[in-house]
């Protein structure tokens, strides 16, 4: 919480109100799913509901609890008014719901100066630790490695969600708490949609297979991405595959300290135009990776968030054209001092299995 | 979409914007993790972006596409500022970011006026039609079948990451799309947490083992919670047992077409102080389930909403004693003409394995 108290002076803040429960996490400890914490500069307070009296007790750090069942926002709202004078409170107005806000400024009146936070702790939370890396190495291995496990079951008949249980099942033997969203299989005219959710549509021969799972490991995301194609692909498709798997490791080589995100995504969409492919590309290069799947810096247009060292990010370059699938490769890396190291250990040949 | 349009007229708004991800797949099919809906009285509009254009044009019903990768509230707000007089705009302010609301507000000044939605959309998905009661009764009999399919596996030694890996493929391989939230696997003095995360504890003899789990099938949850003990168990331990059966069967009785929420609350926790329990059963009664694994209505203290016919929740008592353990029986009824229905099909019986 140090770096959070140097802020809140950096802020002329009294307090910081936590709302997002990621934040919460990685500030004191607490991975239940109801909690605000108020850091000061003295101490901090942890507000969370009866069913997590025994976790928050076990998991805070560097914070008092306090449990309440009358709502979390009546008990912060008592907090914020035992002192006289008018405090100045930073927030983030990306993480509370309006009807929130409106209820902590009627408890609060105008004893409280709302001030907002500019996404101060996701900017810590950006760059990672060693044990933060070392958590990220291993969970990045465990995807790596069911994919590996799943590729013999990869065959005509098998239904797209048969092969979602069988990814997920194997990252939880291996020690993953769970699958870190829900995992991606797209088959044919379906891998197209670059977000598809796994249907009960079976494999069949001549199909480009998109996967994309991720594993939480000690609280900690992986994210990754292979394509293949079941039988021998056609002139067409290899050069698909080249022309995203070269977007991606040109994207890469982008990566280093000192470079904005959205120099990382041009490098990607240049291969890309290369290959007359641009349109095709129709998401960002990639994101932050950490306690979310989904967590800063972006890495996409205009993105000009500098790189720093210890930061994670996916590189995920793909092609999605309608009737025919689509492709995409997406590894985690992390930034070191001279440029980038993969996390993720899977290959990235194309499999025509 | 004709109950929300009658909604609009009655709210005397021009139109519904709709930022809730559940609320819109309810009222146009979409099912990304990205959008926003306009209702307005002719027409409405869908707003996502770029990776979900197939997916869109597939899902949507009774609204046309838009998508853009520049920003869905920069569409929006366009979409808003075509009409030259000034607009009444309903929202929600529970599902929208105070940082969201604000942009909305700078795009589009004087000419819109924002009025609070009352949570028109959530009171219209807390009754289930036909076809919604089908797909739950189908998920509740998947999460009941794999609680049977696991129990032989209930044995000391295993760790709890295991089992709940073991009932999530169960869940996957009865064909549900995933598990409705993370399984809950809790033994010994774990089980006192009534959210406790899996761990790699390992189970031992003369341990209660909580197992809270649930399916989503064609979008919609299931919920259910078994406790079962590890040997014999004391007497203690059966008592309690019984007084949370017990709870949750008159809590059940107590539900029925013009109840209040709270009154089937009331029902549970009188029977827990009977037994001098009440103050160990720190949550809700229940919650209600569709779309969301937590939905309207709440069944808990004070809550005011009146049960209506094809309103599914779920009955859930618990006790917790730190050190010793917790005990919780969770059911999924759908409230019918004279009483409710279970959809839990999974015995109740106290099991010790």
């Amino acid at each position: 919480m140090d770096r959070v108290r140097l802020f809140l002076s950096s802020l002329r803040a009294d307090a910081l109100l936590v709302s997002h429960l990621p934040n919460i996490q990685y500030l004191c400890g607490f991975s239940g799913s109801a909690g605000l914490l108020l850091v000061e500069p003295e101490s901090s307070t942890l507000f969370t509901d009866g069913r997590y009296t025994a976790q928050a007790h076990e998991e805070v750090l560097h914070a008092r609890v306090r449990i309440t069942n009358r709502g979390l926002l009546r008990a912060l709202a008592a907090v914020l008014l035992v002192r006289r004078r008018r405090r100045s409170v930073a927030y983030s107005p990306a993480h509370i719901a309006v009807a929130q806000k409106n209820a902590l400024e009627a408890a609060t009146g105008r004893r409280v100066r709302w001030i907002e936070d500019g996404n101060a702790v996701e900017k810590l939370r950006a760059v990672k630790d060693a044990d933060e890396l070392e958590r990220m190495r291993a969970a990045a291995i465990i995807a790596s490695d069911a994919f590996g496990r799943v590729v013999p079951s990869i065959k005509p008949g098998v239904t797209e969600l048969t092969l979602a249980a069988e990814i997920e099942y194997q990252m939880r033997r291996s020690g993953a708490a769970r699958a870190s969203f829900e995992t991606i299989v797209a088959s044919g005219a379906r891998s197209a949609w670059a977000h598809a959710r796994p249907s009960s549509k079976r494999l069949r021969k001549s199909e480009l297979v998109v996967l994309d799972h991720g594993a939480i490991l000690r609280f900690y995301c992986s994210d990754i991405t292979r394509t293949v194609f079941l039988g021998r692909a056609p002139k067409k498709v290899r050069r698909l595959y080249r022309a995203v798997l070269e977007a991606q490791a040109v994207a890469k080589r982008a990566i280093r300290p000192g470079v904005m995100a959205r120099d990382v995504d041009r490098a990607a969409r240049g291969v890309l135009k290369g290959y007359g492919l641009a349109k095709y590309f129709t998401h960002s290069t990639g994101h932050g990776l950490g306690l979310e799947v989904h967590e800063a810096p972006r890495i996409g247009r205009g993105e000009e968030t500098v790189l720093e060292r210890g930061m994670v990010l996916t590189v995920e370059p793909g092609v999605y054209l309608e009737g025919l699938g689509g492709i995409r490769i997406e590894d985690d890396v992390v930034v070191t001092a001279n440029g980038f190291e993969d996390l993720t250990t899977a290959p990235r040949d194309f499999l025509e299995l």
